[in-house]
């Protein structure tokens, strides 16, 4: 497939929205709905601090303005302009001054990686804190600090979430969701930010699509409860795939987490699109820890929704530390993961369940004009076997993606090859 | 678990019942059956010599005073006082003088095991006969012996059973299976009826128990078979599962022998007590040799019983012989089979089918001030995950056996962390 | 099992029927089945050409009588009198004097075996060419070349098929097809030809058969599909089990390729077979490229049509030239593989489900005299416990087959000991 997607473009959205300090809730995250809604178009809602969501209470708003540490010669030690993960996130307001050993109760680093500094946040306890690196903690003298941490916390703000719909030709639906909550990680998560918004954008080219596509950008955990809370049984009804994009960016092979059932559409596609196109890879079960996969697969809803990452989350050092950044990642790979979708897709949406006119004996091949209209370059006794698997798995019984799995041809090779006996009337789509 | 079994207590009646004359009737049945009655309280059961029972006959009963053979110079060279093994059990009685041509048509030896005399019995064919050590049979001279069987053989006698219920709070039942037949034999299975009777000891101190808990001290094979001829029929309405215990006290890993139907209840409940503690052990599909599984297995019955022995019968060399003894076997490990038994009752009380209250996304976890209580120093990091997984898998298709099996997590934790999710009203039990 | 196959007699029927030039169609056809008709009771049936067979239309009779190149000294460099395969089956008539260059366009050797002659055929698409070997090829000089073919297409024609039928107490029957239509090719097929035959003969000489077998001497592919659109639907309502008979003759290992369904009664039955009387064996899931199971087991019938060869077709370098001769195959190798069929028919002739007549415990065996009728020089404990096997398996939900594979003792043997528990009325058969 000859792809359209312009990896210099996603590194421009990249530098526009790395800086941006994005949290649970805030303007950083209102910043960031506006910018990746210059590619996709999205409605923004906007959720009240308080709204009870199941067992949940949508939390107050957070903002910060600024945030820093000072030493008694008034010089800046940290400071939230260097790196937005400095703050621990919905750090209550603070000034004061303090010594080493107060200040260090407000303190976190990595022992076991002195020069990263660690992502943090404490939305639903209320405390201060900042991050920094373990070196620069263990070099602070004794002294007087002075810190101030300028934010705000508003029982009448709100959450916001973003959300597209592209309509096909069917209601069914497949989801497209990823978390916009984490400010200045490249793979975590601003890579499936970047794949969510880019796969929209070539979804949106195709006149032809079978299904309907919804994309939610959203934050991790209380917003994909705060939506599954008020929109929950319409995706009862309709949903019949759906993919958490995380971690899209880093240089690793793919990594498919299936959906809680198992075997259900999106695991057999995305097993069907690997083992077709990627020589390593790894297939993982369903486990309840993770992202919003534990919501959308929480017991009352258990939907069919997987997660297709490079390296998981938990699986590479750099997780939530300051290492997760623009160098972690490639702008390649982060394509890469977009046209991976897009074949899952593709195999989505031709995926029939196919049935021949004639079930008796095989046709006669050597009458239909097959093979020099598929061969081309190609070995025509390959084409000739796969069209001999597809005439005899086709019993109503075998999807395109069982015909994929079982004869173990290419499933794009596979496709083709369909398209062409369905013209000759030698197969049909089952009703 | 801090377990209060006393190892020097089941020392002391591995030595009191050790030397006593087992067979599959008589006094020494009796005899054993009245010691084990100070720990459990038998109700002992005779079963009338004759008795017809499904394609078996109950034997007539057999007792010995007193057996030996002498050498022409009055000198004992075999002495039923020795060693109880000696005797071919159910030989009939006899005095006379022999040749060693005609002696040595009596006598059985193990000519791979030269210093080891074998146990033997005939009990529905008529004859009689000496176990003796290869290296005595080999170097007996020339000579004429003078024999001795003082036995006596009694169609009017009967066959003894011991029998003990512990009532539940349900009428559903777990049998605990034991043979007696065996005399001077350690591991089989005078380890068994060890391990039998201080389980019982152990269970009928708790107060709580759900289930009920049937133990029986019989004769193998045809014991099991005249019970069930009675009682199988009850058996069918209310037995859940089933153990039969043999070679309980050797030094080796645990083998399970699973039913015969395979993933019932005790085997799904041993697979995961063993998995949760033990490094090595071994799983074996059921196969109709073997003890009174046989019987229990049978097609018209086809119980849950299964048999968690260490070494399995068969696969230790000292099996039936006199090597067999109180060297081969630790009481420790005596106590860590009981111990394992406990274990897996404790699993099988506990195994019920879980369901969230509110079945919609994860509940708030910081709310329910669950780490603390279940914390101390255990890593929180574990329980919060655990928490998840249970939270996720209780849909009402798991039960708990399933949950641990899924999340791999030890059973005695996940046991603690339901029931703090039951206590918070988070989960509760199916109907 | 003493066979009376007569090795001799295989190989002088191979002597007569390895020269003549068979075909799809044509008199070679015909004197091969008159030959096989000395063996088997065969109808012979011929279907006009251009009769409509589901997608394909019989072809028109194709019969040559002599085929030649001679060089500008009129010798004959190429004859059809040294070998069947220098013709391209289906070669229209064609005299004329041609260049080299012209020549070599109907010329067909093979670079990778350069001392082979490639059979090959044309039989839908009009042309006329010859094979040889690629060093005869190779050396030809720049010459003027005659060439003879003096055939026949003949539209009034016919293909011409043997059928023979053996008729057992059952009107559920096993077919045993093999395919007719390839000339002087020892292994594919005339291996085939000679084991279906010979098999015929050997049940043949059975009065007490259970079921009934029918035998198809066919061309390939349009044979089979003749048949089939003929007869498939009778053969829906009685067909147990079937088998393609091909690569019979060489001197591997048997492969055993399964029916489409898998795990229908001729897949169970060879696997059970081969597990009890071969080391090494190669058994392989269906798939639909092949021989005449391609018919059999396309989606409209399904049949329960497996494959049980040698070294397979595609497998050994020798397939479809000149050097898949007599001295590639052994005549003990298909005597060896008529025995595997007959094995594999004594087992499914045997194949009932059983049932205990009393299930509950276990018979007392001692009584039955079951031992000494059986024993013989085997080890009676390896009776002992495959009766108690049998026995415990015998729940109305096992058939022979199950019971073979579940206790792994040779089917045999388990077909001997359930014939004494029968007799002895410890068992009977499931109704």
């Amino acid at each position: 497939m000859l792809s359209l997607i312009n990896v210099d473009e996603i590194e421009n959205y990249f530098d526009k929205l790395f800086p941006i300090l994005r949290s649970v809730t805030g303007n950083g995250n209102r910043e960031t709905l506006n910018i990746i809604n210059e590619i996709v178009d999205l409605n923004i809602t906007e959720v009240p601090s308080g709204t009870q969501c199941f067992d949940w209470t949508v939390p107050p708003e957070w903002n910060l303005k600024d945030a820093w540490i000072k030493n008694s010669k008034g010089e800046k030690i940290v400071d939230i302009k260097n790196s937005n993960l400095h703050i621990l996130g919905y750090s209550t307001p603070f000034t004061g001054k303090l010594t080493l050993k107060e200040l260090k109760e407000h303190l976190y680093s990595l022992p076991d990686m002195p020069d990263a500094i660690p992502f943090l946040i404490s939305c639903y306890k209320r405390r201060w804190g900042f991050s920094l690196t373990h070196n620069q903690l263990q070099s602070l003298p004794e002294d007087t600090y002075e810190v101030l941490i300028d934010s705000d916390i508003n029982s009448n703000g709100s959450l916001t979430y973003g959300e597209a719909f592209i309509k096909g030709k069917s209601e069914k639906e497949i989801l497209i969701s990823t978390y916009i909550c984490h400010p200045s990680l490249a793979n975590d998560n601003l890579s499936g930010i970047l794949s969510a918004a880019f796969l929209y954008k070539e979804l949106k080219k195709r006149s032809d699509l079978r299904y309907s596509y919804r994309f939610l950008f959203i934050p991790e955990t209380i917003g994909a409860i705060a939506y599954l809370s008020k929109h929950g049984n319409e995706l009862k009804e309709n949903l019949i795939a759906g993919f958490v994009l995380t971690t899209c960016g880093d240089r690793g092979n793919f990594t498919y987490k299936r959906s809680r059932k198992g075997n259900t559409l999106p695991d057999r596609a995305v097993e069907c699109v690997l083992s077709s196109t990627e020589k390593e890879y790894t297939l993982e079960d369903f486990f309840p820890t993770g992202s919003d996969e534990r919501q959308y697969c929480s017991p009352g809803f258990n939907f069919p929704v997987g997660s297709l990452m490079r390296t998981r989350y938990y699986n590479f050092p750099e997780y939530h530390t300051s290492k997760d950044n623009k160098d972690f990642i490639s702008f390649e790979h982060i394509k890469g993961t977009i046209e991976k979708y897009l074949d899952v897709i593709t195999l989505i949406e031709a995926n029939d369940i196919l049935v021949r006119t004639n079930p008796y004996c095989e046709p006669q091949l050597g009458k239909y004009d097959l093979y020099t209209s598929l061969g081309g370059q190609r070995d025509t006794s390959i084409i000739n076997g796969l069209i001999i698997y597809i005439l005899n798995l086709a019993d109503g019984s075998n999807d395109l993606i069982d015909i994929v799995k079982k004869s173990k041809y290419d499933f794009r090779l596979v496709i083709e090859a369909i398209r062409k006996l369905v013209d000759k009337n030698l197969l049909k789509v089952k009703d």
